[in-house]
């Protein structure tokens, strides 16, 4: 008789439990251990597809019984390797947690299970004349959305899930479920343990369902595109825009060799230039408004034409090839992966940031799209690269390097919006200091001290 | 040769650091171990006044090496006794640490040491066209409005500490300092330790900097008032215009009972019956549609005649009487003390939370002022009672019971924006539950151990 390893004693039990809906095979476990990062793929022992959360609580339990890592799991479209196994466990797929658990259209707040995903709640809420505006360009879980702190297009209006998050059910790793916040607005009563479980990457708690804020839909949108001839000129209207106080809903900047991209990818004749992609919200008067505002800031900015339409057909076209972006981007060079760069600055430092990091590039002889979100100060870089070619990998990474420390050194931070997962510890440490870096890892250690949860994520033990 | 006492050395060293900025005077131990809540008074042992976080560092590390407790200190505003040394100990008073660190105006954020007051600040920023929200009413420190996540009358439309404190410097209880967050808009690196510190009432770190967020000066705002003939029509007005997103910088309601206090105090003769005191900020053009669709709102729901006005003189007449509402009510009862309520509620509860504690009041035969942020579904109730009286403390005492539990039924909160201190510990755990409570204290104890932290506040241990 051979003894079970503790892994095998698991998945018994846990077979026990879940009959198929747990799964150590080839296929899936591969399925699990991928994300969109250009981290290397590391596979889970197990996958695990609870549907409750009293589900979540007894894998918790088991896992905790044979100090099995946990790794929490939405859709695996994150991209700094959250959802690697790296020091191997379960994986705890919440897709099929995804009811909406309760609209409260008069509050403007939903309360959804963790695997519903944005667009599913938009489509819930079609009707209601109110949206869920966080769009990190994914079709991102929202449980997942909350662990990463993830943001995207609309945050210069409405915030990120920092800001729109009231409140969440989590399953602690010794198996307790917490309720943190409640569905009033505001709150002062006591620790906020809604803002530390988001962003924490599922490494104190298995986020299990989720209360959001949502907004009623505006009486007009209309969206806008404006070509310059310079980065600045696009960065400085739109920083006039903020300081004056137009609304903007959306402030994407494309820069040239991005919208060649786009021309290339969705067959659209753009001027390959530097190009604000921007939004509208408000109603018909205050839209118009805001619109002739930005146009006069723009012309002033060295703007060409100021193309704007209230027309649902050409928002759609126009914010689809904004979305299209990355993929057009990996077609400069296909076959190579993307380091993806998220430094975020404040705002007066942004162009400065660009055109530093063009320098180094032309130092390099590297081209990389690279678009943002101007109104936030964040912007991603796609640096591609051929995985195969440790060269090449080497060169990408050290303007990496040198764009994380440009950006510290402009007083801002390593990630706006895509976590720190594996891929940047190093930058978080010297971001934060080591007081601040201790003062997680009391944290960490104090809710988690076996590391089972998500453990290897934002920082070493 | 007597043996000194803890405190006693600690004196020593601190005279001999601080000369004449340590103080055990009786004086200024009463003045600094009384606030503005109805708890009694408990005085420190001993008051310091560092200059610089360094300073702080240093009283930090000598209370640590003798286990003496430490309170920090703003102006004593606070309202559930979060500066009563209920312990003993050193009381830190961070006003003298007054300094405008930086304006960053071109990215609209400010960073002040903790000991400046938002009057202050926006005095400073007089000239630049920006200003800094967030209005409690009191002219509180940002180190203290940080310490206890407070909000006030801007709320609705700006947010409260929680979202608008960008990056911290705090010393920790073994005397490091940190810094937490950056000067970027938005980040996803690591555990939120702004957002943990914010609304930790001192418990965790003492906050010695404080970067904020400004915002632009609106072109234009205008004033509104308008009384309704029942607290339901002044209440659904506002969530009526929230939902179909009229951006109300201001939406308070102040009750009959308050109206005629408010008369009374100020020598106005505005209508005894609830009314709505609205601003509106944006463009001319925008405030004025703004005052437009709410007065088509209001009407529906039974306001009578709707007066705006863009006149500073008359706005600040407006906000001046909502401000005096709370020394009006005192005037109720010369000689009493206000216990004061803080329920927040979801929006859609609002007018049905209100309704229900009228009719327990008059069950009690009890009048109490009624007022609050309608926007955020947060009010006040002011019971009045003479101190002196056990029989009508304890009476009040128990209508604010019963208000707390009608809130909490309605997944509200017990405290909107004054926080628990030692007021409201009892309803802090029946609101978290037992796990997020212990998820609490596992916190403090990991970043505390010896509970030198201004212990006692939030939660025991």
């Amino acid at each position: 008789m051979s003894i079970l390893s503790p892994i095998q004693l698991l998945q018994q039990e846990l077979a026990a439990l879940f009959a198929d809906r747990v799964s150590a095979s080839e296929s899936i476990r591969l399925h699990h251990g991928h994300d969109e990062s250009c981290h290397p793929d590391v596979l889970p022992d197990l996958v695990v597809f609870p549907h409750s959360t009293a589900e979540v609580q007894s894998v918790v339990r088991l896992c905790a019984k044979y100090r099995i890592p946990m790794i929490p799991y939405g859709v695996g479209s994150s991209v700094e390797g959250h959802t690697l196994a790296i020091h191997g466990g379960v994986c705890i797929d919440l897709s099929q947690m995804n009811r909406i658990v309760a609209l409260h259209e008069e509050d403007l707040t939903a309360t959804v299970e963790a695997g519903v995903t944005r667009l599913r709640l938009n489509e819930e809420l079609r009707h209601s004349g109110l949206f869920f505006p966080i769009d990190p360009g994914a079709d991102a879980t929202l449980g997942g959305m909350a662990s990463t702190r993830a943001s995207g297009t609309n945050a210069v209006r409405y915030g990120t899930m920092r800001e729109n998050v009231l409140a969440l059910t989590a399953v602690l790793p010794d198996g307790e479920i917490i309720h943190t916040g409640t569905r009033a607005k505001k709150s002062s009563a006591g620790y906020d343990l809604t803002r530390l479980l988001v962003g924490a990457e599922g490494t104190l708690a298995i986020i299990t369902e989720v209360t959001v804020r949502l907004y009623g839909m505006p009486e007009a949108m209309s969206s806008a595109m404006v070509a310059f001839d310079s980065v600045r000129g696009a960065v400085d209207s739109v920083i006039q825009a903020i300081q004056c106080g137009i609304p903007l809903a959306r402030a994407e900047m494309l820069d040239a060799l991005t919208m060649a991209a786009v021309n290339r990818y969705s067959k659209t004749d753009y001027p390959e230039c530097p190009t604000l992609f921007l939004e509208f919200h408000g109603s018909e008067a205050s839209v118009a408004e805001q619109a002739q505002l930005f146009a006069d800031l723009a012309e002033a900015n060295g703007g060409g034409h100021f193309a704007w339409s209230s027309r649902e057909e050409e928002r759609s076209r126009l914010w689809q090839a904004r979305h299209n972006a990355y993929f057009a981007g990996l077609q400069l060079k296909p076959g190579c992966r993307c380091i993806a760069t998220d430094v975020c600055v404040p705002i007066s430092r942004l162009a400065e940031c660009i055109e530093e990091t063009y320098l180094d590039l032309q130092r390099d002889g590297v081209e990389a799209p690279l678009f943002g979100h101007v109104g936030d100060g964040n912007f991603h870089l796609m640096l591609l690269a051929n995985p195969s070619d440790s060269a090449e990998m080497a060169k990408m990474k050290a303007i990496n390097h040198r764009l994380v420390q440009r950006a510290l050194a402009m007083e801002g931070t390593c990630s706006g919006e895509h976590g720190i997962g594996i891929g940047k510890q190093a930058y978080l440490a010297q971001e934060a200091g080591t007081a601040a870096l201790n003062m997680m890892r009391a944290i960490k250690r104090s809710i988690d001290p076996d590391n089972l949860m998500n453990p290897g994520k934002i920082f070493s033990l």
